[in-house]
């Protein structure tokens, strides 16, 4: 079975995670530890835990089981009670997890048996940090939910972003990219899920020294206050800005304009289609319409995975 | 196999039940729904959920999983976070599980498949009422906690116990009293844990009815501010007057005393080993010795299944 890692975060990371599952691959799925939002937030205040989400949202999207409950509960939020508002069920069994066996990669596993997960889901780094955006009118946004639902004016620029403290790779994490025939960044949220990952220490290293096939998939809407008025160039280049040039061997575009009836949810929201434009020669871009049939403007997970396994 | 129902709650209901869970019978474990305090008290204000610290002690007791994890996990109880700390995160699935399908027996199911319980864990009551409490000088105690842990002077004697508004029983409890070959009752918290099932209507009869050996397992301590200096006969009595005289069949006394070394502890709890003394002809008493051989003086599980067994 070929080896296959993925770097991610959000919902971008649960579609191409669902659909790789259903292939013959062995998957790492590498996740973001930038979330400092929400119940996750509340968990790393609180309890001093790495934040629970994306591995939450990794776990789901690999998970096999025929429970019928256990997914739905495992991702259950608590709408009522004073302390528990909020709260997410499966960041509570990671927390809990994580207190009784001591850390947090023995937690997953735990987790990973518990919801009869296929392949593995690893932290890319154990040190917590937070992300911080400077903006181009020289403002720096310390947090990544600051970043992520803009509290600052969503027009202008990111500039850069970095974690403080520094943090380094997790052991795991290198050795699944070390032995991985192909490497699958995105789509996600670029500054808050992808390039966090990146911005640890050791990961681009260990990216640039694999032999694996490296694709990256562009996002297929712009987001406001993080990706405004983005071009398919835009992403690579951002991405290329952290990576570096003449790393990724792929990139794949999605062709397929969305329909105005589905983009007329995206007015208020300030997002609109990414379009193609700006492509740099490297890497190859691999052209294709990666769009669910209805619904939100998202990558359908079976066209990405088909044209994923393809590739490699 | 034999169907066997057992009525308890608290650590006597996990004792029973983890030594029944070894031999070939069908198990139904009936809990009371009287709890107020604690974890299972904030989520019973909060969510409106019947109280699920008894329901988990009673399915911890009956799972055969394999999963090292999962059993800890689910008694584990977050010691920190202003929201979570003294929550338990059995008692959260359990609210989580009963919002996802919609209700509390379903809840239980799922949880059962989860643990892979062998048995059935079944509510007493769908009815949510409060346990109250006349003491001897006429005062009135309200709530399940006030009454297990004393804020009223602890020698004053419980004249009567009573739940408000009444409440009515389970069905699936009725069926299973209807068809059980044995029914067994304690041992626990007499007022607390053991009666509070006896008061929902329908219990007794249903009881009265049922062609059933009924065996009654005396508690090997007293316990102050419910029992004090309660002897094997006084709490048999208790439990005829709730019950009915003539309906047990056989009462379960220990006879062996524990140790001076063992019983010091129980001195500042004011405490003390319950004397075979004041029995009725009916129920036959069966004596033996059924005590731990070490730690807190209590039911040995093993001990109490194997004489459960012979007599059934």
């Amino acid at each position: 079975m070929k080896k296959v890692v993925f770097f991610g975060g959000g919902t971008g990371a649960f579609t191409v995670l669902s659909g790789l599952k259903k292939h013959p691959i062995e998957l790492t799925a590498i996740v973001t530890m930038a979330d400092d939002g929400g119940s996750a937030g509340i968990l790393r205040e609180e309890f001093g835990v790495l934040p629970p989400g994306d591995i939450r949202r990794a776990l789901l999207a690999l998970s096999e089981t025929d429970n019928e409950v256990l997914l739905p509960l495992f991702n259950y939020r608590f709408k009522e009670g004073a302390g528990l508002n909020g709260h997410n069920f499966g960041n509570l069994m990671l927390t809990a997890l994580e207190r009784i066996t001591g850390n947090l990669p023995t937690a997953i596993k735990e987790a990973e048996k518990i919801l009869s997960v296929k392949g593995a889901v690893v932290p890319v780094t154990l040190y917590k940090s937070k992300l911080f955006a400077g903006l181009d009118d020289g403002q720096v946004i310390k947090g990544e939910t600051n970043i992520d639902i803009p509290k600052h004016d969503g027009r202008i620029k990111i500039k850069k972003v970095w974690l403080k403290p520094k943090s380094y790779i997790n052991p795991v994490a290198e050795r699944a990219i070390a032995s991985a025939e192909a490497i699958i960044i995105g789509p996600g949220d670029l500054y808050t899920s992808i390039i966090p990952n990146l911005l640890v220490i050791g990961v681009t290293e260990a990216i640039k020294k694999s032999k694996a096939k490296k694709i990256y998939i562009v996002n297929v809407m712009t987001k406001f206050g993080e990706t405004n008025n983005f071009s398919a160039g835009d992403f690579i280049t951002e991405i290329n800005n952290y990576l570096g040039d003449n790393i990724l061997d792929y990139a794949l575009v999605n062709s397929k304009l969305p329909s105005y009836w589905r983009m007329r949810n995206y007015i208020l929201e300030r997002a609109s289609a990414v379009q193609i434009e700006g492509l740099p020669e490297k890497p190859s871009p691999v052209f294709g319409d990666f769009l669910r049939t209805r619904g939100f403007v998202r990558h359908d997970s079976d066209k990405l995975a088909r044209v994923i396994v393809s590739l490699i």
